[in-house]
């Protein structure tokens, strides 16, 4: 009887994966075959109050749709502030291996002594991204992630998917293996960079997963041209899901000290990501180009129809 | 002989610490007996980039001479860049227990699964120093302090002293008597608060120990009033070593979410300190009052001759 049911839901399995395997993304999430999806989302918050303000102000005026928060770093707090006051927002977790900045630089949440290799001596997590790649041991990244995550939960957060910052967590078939597990484990979609950058990646995927087919963000676009290129990309929205990275900031003293030295991804940078979604062209270019505004909570729901969401 | 030995030391050790208790702070420290000896501390450095900087542009321009670091807070890689370009900065740790603001918090710097009595389950610490006195178990408030002694020797800070956030460690003999055992053991001289708050504390002093007799900040004192209230003190200096604590800040967006819903050391408040210090009447009082500034650098020699100093 146990090996008839196990066998029966075997072959449903097997069934709903194929079926799984001939929709689309949009059709599974309960859209026309070649409906254009759209994620409008913000990286990085938790990084500064400046980055939390403008982020906040653009979810609350309808300017982008969804954010991921690093838990690393010290305004978390304040984004289970606001997503109290804002159940509905679609926060995920933006985990962390890397601390980028020059001056400001932070550490893991895991207990420092059980996850050596994923800090300098000092206990800063590594500017570059390879020397995760290189360095940093599956065991402790797990570790950290799932510390990460958990720490997410404990200051009242309720996520509703995680991607990685600066990508460290593509950057091996390993790494983006111990990602995978993770998140499905506190079943959480997660993002997937697959392509050239790391084909090894795709051995990791199960056909039940949902993620963007196409990610970008305004990367070295020359400032003259920054609202130009974005609505650019709304008008050559392709059918499928889409997702678009921005990084939203003012340019204040909080954001330039956050940010020395750099240029890209830096406070003015930030600030002009702010100003394009909280145009009024931006604003009409989502409603010219039919697209159709998705969130993560969408794909949560798909994916795993009986996790807990606000 | 060996006995012999121990013996002529201990009768050294006796007559030293004899004269010390004959020859005043000012004395010890090199000036003449009733000279009037100053520290102008800013506190909370680290806590914001507003706090830095502004703490910062004081320090340079001689307003303050002297400046704590909240260890648990995300700004102290700035203050150790500070440092490394200013190897006099007169920086000590304002040694932390208690994270009081509303929505912006900070958890400690030892693994926590070791100092589980210091966090509230959420892993922040806790707002109260009551919460502090009731909870904390002293093994574990001794190993968070000396991991966050330690984070600052890994950043490449040179502490010259240690002093406790909002006094949560003065608040019980116990917990003075393992700031007192920390601080000794590092070489690094401590601020005490003797008296009403906290008698039995005296029992953890030795007579070698150097700090101000007098210790204050502006407290609840009207707006109106607080450049007076501070050229008013600066006027009335008693003999002996007096300590100011200011904090420093620009009432800027960063410090008004900091800080938000607190008037006392808020954005504001810390804004007026920062005033009075960088005001011309504060330099020419200063002058005017034949006041001898002195550092916590200055007691750090005078306690530890032999103690690396940058």
């Amino acid at each position: 009887m146990r090996m008839l049911l196990c066998s029966t839901l075997a072959s449903l399995l097997v069934a709903t994966t194929m079926q799984a395997q001939t929709r689309t993304i949009a059709e599974r999430l309960g859209h026309p075959r070649d409906a254009k999806l759209l994620i409008l989302h913000a990286d990085d918050l938790g990084v500064a109050h400046s980055e939390n303000a403008a982020s906040f102000d653009a979810l609350t005026k309808g300017g982008i749709n969804s954010a991921s928060i690093m838990m690393t770093t010290p305004w978390v707090t304040e984004t289970a502030e606001y997503q109290k006051r804002n159940p509905n927002a679609d926060f995920g977790l933006h985990l962390v291996m890397t601390s980028e900045w020059d001056t400001y630089r932070w550490g893991g949440v895991a207990p420092n002594d059980k996850t050596a290799s994923l800090h300098d001596p000092d206990g800063t997590m590594p500017r570059q991204v390879g020397t995760v790649a290189t360095r940093a041991k599956v065991e402790e990244v797990e570790r950290e992630l799932r510390a990460q995550i958990d720490r997410a939960y404990a200051i009242g957060l309720k996520p509703t998917h995680v991607d990685s910052h600066m990508g460290a967590l593509f950057s091996t078939p390993e790494l983006f293996a111990t990602y995978a597990k993770v998140a499905r484990s506190y079943k959480l979609p997660f993002l997937a960079f697959i392509g050239p950058m790391n084909p090894a990646a795709r051995s990791a995927l199960q056909p039940g997963d949902i993620f963007p087919d196409t990610v970008f963000d305004a990367g070295d676009t020359p400032k003259e041209h920054w609202k130009q290129f974005y609505l650019d990309a709304l008008k050559n929205l392709k059918p499928g899901l889409t997702e678009i990275l921005f990084h939203l900031g003012y340019d204040d003293a909080e954001l330039r000290a956050v940010t020395v030295n750099h240029d890209a991804y830096g406070s003015a940078w930030r600030q002009r990501d702010y100003d394009v979604v909280s145009s009024a062209e931006w604003k009409q270019a989502l409603k010219d180009n039919k697209i159709v505004l998705v969130t993560w909570r969408d794909i949560q729901k798909a994916m795993y129809p009986n996790a807990m969401t606000p």
